[in-house]
């Protein structure tokens, strides 16, 4: 068998050896009226596919094909999709599929639908089985596809479509734009994209990192201000009540220093924490009182966030800092592993996808 | 010496017999041209008292005279007090002071000035040291004193001054009113104000409590649903996605279903936590990412926001639910240990001061 009947991808089968994966043929999701096929030309590594394989969020149901900041070509569309044709370049994100029907979806609000479907690592209301973007091909409802504007490369534009708009959405639902003082902690996949949004958005950007080592990068990411929390000292102090609110693309919980990044807030400011770390946050009440502020998480971004995002992108040309990576067996291993260890700048993109798949 | 040069108030001087109180006279803080000498005659028990002399939450500056939710009248004006006159029956809640000159400030964040000083347990800038109200006289910076609408009663309207307003603020920051549907979890002190207020506002209310002993009581106050979290079954999921925001007003995060209170409030939803327990919550990023909502805290209420109060609360008939109890060593101790045992329906109001202080 082969495509369309089934599609092939590199899976992993045991959180024990989760930098090791194996090519397999897999069938794809059944084909409804909304969906279209993308045959898949790049794809970016996301720390999520790292946390997902390993089992650090949760026991994977493997075999898992991570991936989902993927971008390749529309082969295939059904009778009810409009808007795309055949050859036309397009991305897929985090999410494959919402209801579109609740009060949720009916107020923009999909990637919060409760019956939402990641693009690995889940399964459909009906039983299908969601495979990720390490794959020859990808089937996907066509809410969940975004043409790509022309003026974007299709490899600096792959990890937007995770870490992209994670970063995106939160800032503008929470009026990043000219006036606005914005932290950002974290220099990483999430937080390189996320200074560059905050700049092209007119705000005025405080990045946050452990030590001065990545100062440079975040400068020329845009940002105004650099912080590093393990060297500078009374850094809490210097800007107390500065920030109107805080996006944390932070990885771990673990000396996280949750007090000091509250403190920086204005009354009722944000800190949103779009990083999820496996181990928890452990804080008070307290904690909040001094300035009335809150902590939250985002999930991803609607359609037109994404669409806006993508266009943001193509006219301040912007891309993400990226190194490319064979989709191989050994290209996943070195992307996966150096991912765990964060040793990347910023972001890896799978390429070869014509050598992989024939 | 004696008034004005000294007041009296009764004294926890050991944590480890945080009940038992020892009459002291003391020096208040040097008068200024804005202070107020309010002779007082009435005062509520506030949990914060018994946080404070347990040193549950920090260990106390000894001695500590308790008491935040005072009214009585006015008998000294600074030469820069207007609007105030001697006789006028005034309250002071739980805050004596902050800058009135920063930009929180200037925005009508007083209760978030980085700078204030609580009613007691505190020292204000200068050094001297803030008393409460288990007190004959108390000294506060005129910003800190509110006329008490005629139709209040005294001993009614004294909770009022610290519960109360702790649950009015965020409720009105939040949009109360018509349309909302406004969860308040713990049904005590604060809580039973909260119920009241969101009634009064005009607002849906949903009551959480572990079982349904206070159901009736919960009925009375103005909830329009009552869910007990202990007893009915899939309570979380039959009013998922429901509520607007949550105020809680939970004295311990030991047992408390923080997921499952996340899991119902709408997209990008809050709860606020105006109860203080003295263990810290443990909780994940992923355990916001579902809905995007928030978790934060809620620090008393602007001058404004009390006078608004008040008018209501005197427009609608609204007065704690509350046991007299004597202010003297016998009365404060059994005040103290039973509201430490949550035996209260739902506030003690001292009362007697004549009798107390000659």
């Amino acid at each position: 068998m082969a495509y369309p009947d089934t599609f092939e991808g590199f899976a992993v089968t045991d959180t024990a050896k989760w930098s090791t994966t194996k090519k397999i043929e897999f069938t794809p999701k059944r084909f409804q009226e909304h969906d279209i096929d993308v045959k898949i030309h790049a794809c970016g590594i996301c720390g999520s596919d790292v946390h997902t394989v390993c089992g650090g969020w949760a026991k994977p149901d493997l075999p898992v094909i991570p991936g989902h900041e993927i971008v390749g070509e529309v082969v295939r569309v059904g009778p009810k999709v409009k808007g795309f044709e055949i050859g036309q370049r397009v991305g897929v994100g985090a999410q494959v599929w919402a209801c579109l029907e609740c009060d949720t979806c009916k107020d923009n609000n999909e990637t919060y639908c409760p019956q939402w479907v990641d693009t690995y690592n889940a399964t459909y209301p009906d039983g299908d089985k969601a495979w990720g973007g390490y794959s020859s091909h990808i089937r996907v409802h066509d809410h969940f596809v975004f043409p790509i504007p022309d003026e974007l490369p299709t490899n600096a534009v792959a990890p937007m479509l995770c870490a992209g708009i994670t970063t995106y959405s939160p800032l503008v639902r929470n009026g990043a734009g000219p006036g606005k003082k914005v932290g950002i902690i974290g220099i990483g996949g999430l937080g390189h994209f996320a200074i560059m949004w905050a700049r092209a958005l007119g705000c005025e950007v405080y990045t946050f990192s452990r030590t001065h080592s990545k100062e440079a990068d975040a400068k020329k990411l845009g940002t105004d201000h650099f912080i590093a929390t393990w060297e500078d000292k009374d850094w809490a102090k210097k800007i107390g009540r500065k920030l109107d609110f805080i996006i944390s693309c932070g990885n771990s919980a673990t000396n996280f220093d949750m007090d000091g990044y509250l403190s920086v807030l204005k009354v009722h400011g944000k800190l949103i924490s779009v990083g999820l770390p496996e181990e928890p946050f452990t804080l008070s009440a307290g904690s909040f009182i001094k300035n009335g502020c809150y902590l939250g998480s985002s999930h991803l971004g609607n359609r037109q966030e994404m669409l806006d995002m993508l266009k943001l992108a193509a006219d301040k040309g912007i891309g993400s800092w990226y190194e490319e990576l064979p989709i191989s067996e050994e290209g996943l291993k070195e992307g996966l592993e150096r991912c765990h260890n964060n040793d990347v700048k910023y972001r890896f993109t799978l390429t070869g996808y014509d050598k992989a798949f024939k």
